[in-house]
């Protein structure tokens, strides 16, 4: 076969085969997938997808999101077929450690992989972000005659995406939203990994999505080229609502023996069943061999190129009649941490009168944003329908009403979707132009978990409001005390926690939060009022580094270090005092950031904690955590159980995170030899 | 006004003023849902609830969940008007410190509440796994003419509900299994904390639901006897599928100035909008008042006394025809821990050739579900889609096809729906006769997070078989490989966690699950093979205390002691052994549980960590943890940062979890002071 003028089919089966024979040679991965979606990806990565391989990060290019990440292989197929730089050693290196082709797509990792997914729904709901992140944008920078912001948002997913919550979260919004340029294609092939699907997932999708306010193409043939071009093209001409495209498609399209059944969902084919697939799909080609006609066929730099220059063509004339919109939109899709950034923070941390106020910190945190949100366009916020409660809302806050919003929209109400809400805004920060920042309540840190993790993991700017931060919240009770959760989050690689203390180190904390481009931050705030602090020029310049000397013993070494955070620092310098009058030296640290504090050089940590020196840490919230600061000889005023119904102080005497309690932990702790069990 | 006959508004509006007053005196609370649905719960609990105020336990209760907690106050005053064991002053406690009437509904705390809800979406979530419960042991157990085994569950649910994810993974489920029997009634009243839903929440619910295979009841009146009645009774007249009533309803209703704004949703009324809606209403009662006929016909004890009567006398009579199957019954509903129970876990314990035997545990799991799913039908099995990598499957596994199931389901595929499985498990417990297990992968209990709490928090015995716990999975790469899982995952108060290191261990584990009647149990086990390791009788028998001797030093007190968990005990063995060879005494601890460890008396610990000595602790998973068993002078070897897509023995060579670099550990720790920050 000369492959002169390939078919359509033979150049899906170009990704079919670079899927098998890659999860062959890994001998580990999902070639079901691919198998059965290559069709699809054939039209819409050849005939519609507008990106340029030469140049992954052009901003105006089409998202394209696998939510259904396990089949990452069609992914990296179709970046290496378009001419990504992205080798067939590269292909061949599948799953190995330290390539750029591992086993679920890694923003970061692979050029032209737009967001990591695996962690099934959250890709859709960093596309429905994307989706959100393009119109926002294309309503603030948009002139007549010049849509520098103008494409599409395409998401691949299955079955497994659609029976996961945070779908219903993020598709429900989307259809809230009107996004028109968000297309999806819905992978029906009625079968996830315990079998055909009839026993455990028998929604009406279409039905359920038009509940949504979405656009829906029902019962398009996933393997046949025609089909789905008409499908796409319906979707991208309706505008006012996003689009679902179911395509009945058979997982392992082309296996004659395992297609249409589970077992070709995340396993090798195997030798025979290759070699049979092959044969049956007239594919005689070796291993990761691709003919020139099919290569050229799909590669699309030329058409990539010219696209691209189109749009610098565009944004040249733009440039010239709207000068400073065009360097402002640069700013935001390039740059950050840029300078006037860094005006807004110094002007942030200077002197502010109410940093001398008694308030809660989740005020305290809303003062910052009054100030922020005003200067910095990029801040985009949010909360889970807890605005009044969270404090996220300012007077320069302008929330977006049902529908699109329009150039001046800086506020989401994501309703209470605590885990849409976060990974939607993943996306809004994936596609560039925002610092999206949302709120909820700490506990619910939880439904949000994965989310948080995978911001940290693709080292996402984004901020979490956490307010209502322990037993201090009171009569709510329980449910909605956080117990474990500061532990939980510190825990995440590379997430930012903050827990400040007073107004101040609220500020500094979202200082650190805009200053920190490449991971996020948690900000974990009080309900209920806290003093401001006395601090020395010293202390007030180390609140950044996390941890600090809050209140210096009388003289020479300290008897003890008292280590707290938030709410409970207020409570350390009060057993301070009552140290003093029984002769005993503390020292306080306030410690507002464990995972600041934990950067910094071994000579500043061990300044402010003075190794040799007993120590007493105290925070209304797991006692375990803290051990990593006070030993085993130390002491920790904490929690070992959930909270309780009742007003904040009561629970707080109750519960014994009181200053007498710190002063008996003390006294217990020096009594005590090194390193004995507790 | 004398109420000689009260209306039916009378009659709510004795609700809805317990309500108001409630939260007036507790200055503290959620008036709005209480006023809002009070004529719906009118009609329910006086006309068609199934209940019996004293017997709070009765077996085929109809069960009633308010899973739009907030509105607390109004299950509080159903319950004491009916005629529960609930005061008029545990009322005037409402909130406050050690009352029975905390600030949302907690189980085990007042009678007749029957899940403790709050974080929103769960509690219908909880509402279809006691419908499923009710139906698969009306399967098993009802006899033609002998229904011991037929009652509702009714839910009432407001907007944050259903705009939560779980609440799709939870009724798509309830369509799925046809629960014919559970009915949800959908608080309609437009208004979330953020104000007016239409900016966030535009579903066409009814249609959503439709979608899922509900039968739908739209367009009821919330605020009109009649229509509620006609709806309910619609309800209950279809059989076959779940139904959802909307009632259109204002919040707050009553209060002049308030009623359908967010102003009522979260705050007391006020004293001059409470009188404003004292004199709107008619209701010229003081606080706390309810005048005697009004009680009078609230009081369900006598006609609750009867019904329950009527069953009794059923039941005996099934006891004559059926004595063996009415045994088993009360058995499966009240017994618990008991002899049949302890027979499966003393014949698991027994020296099993399969012990001896290398597997990955999840593969011993599966060996100790096989003895214990044939012989304890308790146990009701499922997976999130992952039946055949959690090998939650065994052969006397029954699953539940399309539809109702029949009297020997015991295994639930509960679909790619991990947040819904474990709420529904928790339904499942809490309705009793089930102990619910069911499995996913260690990271994606992400998703699961607040429904495993609130299992810790309701002492419900749900056993989590997470599987793939390490980076030892291997190739499916960060996204999969969890870190801080297992730290989280201990810190949540009252949680077990069992992380065996070998069939032996997880058969232990096994049985502690199920000794454990009283809290969840989580099982973290390996996907990779791990060999059987050599104990002498006296470490076999403290396995349970979920920390001991593994392997003890060559003689006198240890130089150090190396702590290791799951598959990486192997490493500390080859360790010590390596240490052996430079003169290094080391003690090998293996803690497959540390909460069970923590549990045991301070001698017991002090025995095996042999307070002095320095430590080394191992594991695959964040690091800070042990630092509670090493202290600041031990060391950890473990990660700090997320994983990679390789090959298992790869992950572990590069990242440092391996037998020499635990030396190297040793080493290190052996050369310095004591307390110093590392």
């Amino acid at each position: 076969m000369s492959y002169a003028n390939p078919t359509r089919r033979e150049l899906a089966n170009a990704i079919r085969f670079l899927a098998i024979d890659a999860v062959q040679a890994a001998n580990s991965g999902h070639p079901g997938m691919p198998m059965g979606m290559a069709d699809i990806a054939e039209v819409l990565w050849r005939k519609y997808l507008k990106h340029n391989p030469a140049a992954p990060d052009w901003v105006d290019r089409d998202r394209f999101v696998l939510s259904n990440g396990h089949g990452s292989m069609l992914l990296y197929a179709a970046l290496h077929l378009t001419g990504y730089e992205l080798s067939i050693d590269d292909l061949k290196g599948f799953r190995q450690w330290q390539s750029v082709t591992p086993g679920h797509p890694e923003r970061g990792l692979t050029p032209g992989v737009e967001t990591t997914t695996g962690p099934l729904g959250q890709g859709l709901a960093n596309a429905v972000g994307m989706a959100m992140a393009e119109r926002l944008l294309a309503a603030r920078f948009n002139e007549p005659g010049f849509d520098i912001v103008d494409h599409y948002t395409y998401v691949f997913l299955g079955d497994g995406c659609l029976m996961e919550g945070v779908s219903h979260e993020a598709c429900s919004l989307a259809g809230t939203w009107h996004l028109g340029k968000l297309i999806a294609f819905y992978d029906d092939n009625g079968i996830s990994i315990d079998g055909h699907v009839e026993g455990w997932f028998t929604d009406q999708t279409a039905m359920r999505f038009r509940a949504y306010g979405w656009h829906v193409v029902e019962r398009v043939d996933g393997h046949d080229p025609q089909s789905i071009e008409r499908a796409i093209d319906e979707a991208r001409g309706e505008r006012d609502r996003p689009s679902l495209i179911c395509c009945k498609t058979v997982i392992g399209h082309g296996s004659p023996n395992r297609a249409g059944s589970h077992d070709v969902h995340g396993a090798p084919l195997g030798t025979a069943e290759v070699a049979a697939t092959r044969k049956h799909l007239g594919w005689n080609h070796g291993p990761f061999d691709i003919p020139d006609p099919i290569r050229d066929a799909w590669d699309a730099r030329s058409v990539g190129r010219d696209r691209n220059m189109v749009w610098r063509t565009l944004f040249e004339a733009y440039r010239t009649r709207f000068p400073e919109k065009a360097s402002r939109f640069e700013l935001r899709l390039h740059g950050s941490g840029d300078e006037r950034s860094a005006d807004a923070i110094a002007t942030l941390l200077e002197e502010s009168e109410w940093f001398e106020q008694t308030m809660a910190t989740r005020k305290a945190s809303q003062k910052c944003l009054e100030l922020l949100v005003s200067r910095l366009p990029e801040l985009l916020g949010g909360s889970a329908d807890l605005a009044p409660s969270n404090l996220t809302m300012v007077s320069a806050s302008h929330a977006i009403e049902a529908g699109a919003g329009n150039g001046k929209s800086n506020y989401i109400h994501y309703g209470v979707r605590e885990f849409g809400m976060a990974a939607i805004m993943n996306g809004l920060a994936l596609h560039g132009g925002f610092v999206p920042y949302g709120g909820t309540f700490l506990v619910f840190s939880d439904y949000a978990k994965n989310a948080l993790r995978m911001a940290a993991l693709m080292h996402l700017q984004c901020v979490y409001v956490f307010t209502h931060d322990s037993i201090g919240l009171g009569e709510d009770g329980p449910t909605h005390q956080p117990v474990e959760h500061a532990a939980m989050l510190r825990m995440i690689p590379g997430l930012n926690v903050w827990r400040p203390a007073d107004a101040m180190e609220t500020a500094f904390a979202w200082a650190a939060a805009l200053e920190t481009t490449n991971s996020p931050t948690a900000m974990l705030l009080s309900r209920q009022n806290l003093p401001p602090l006395a601090r020395t020029a010293h202390a007030r310049a180390n609140i950044c580094r996390g941890g600090y000397v809050l209140s210096e013993a009388a003289g020479g070494t300290p008897d003890v270090i008292l280590i707290a955070t938030g709410s409970e620092v207020e409570l350390a310098l009060i057993a301070q005092a009552q140290l003093a009058g029984e002769g005993i030296d503390a020292r306080v640290i306030s410690m507002p950031s464990t995972t600041a504090f934990d950067r910094q050089p071994p000579e500043y940590r061990a300044a402010v904690l003075l190794p040799g020196v007993r120590r007493v840490a105290v925070e209304a919230a797991a006692s375990d955590f803290w051990r990593k600061y006070v030993g085993l000889s130390g002491a920790v005023v904490g929690l070992s159980h959930f909270g309780e119904s009742a007003a904040a102080a009561i629970l707080y005497e109750q519960f014994g995170i009181t200053a007498s309690e710190i002063v008996n932990a003390v006294r217990r702790t020096l009594d005590v030899e090194f390193e004995t069990v507790d």
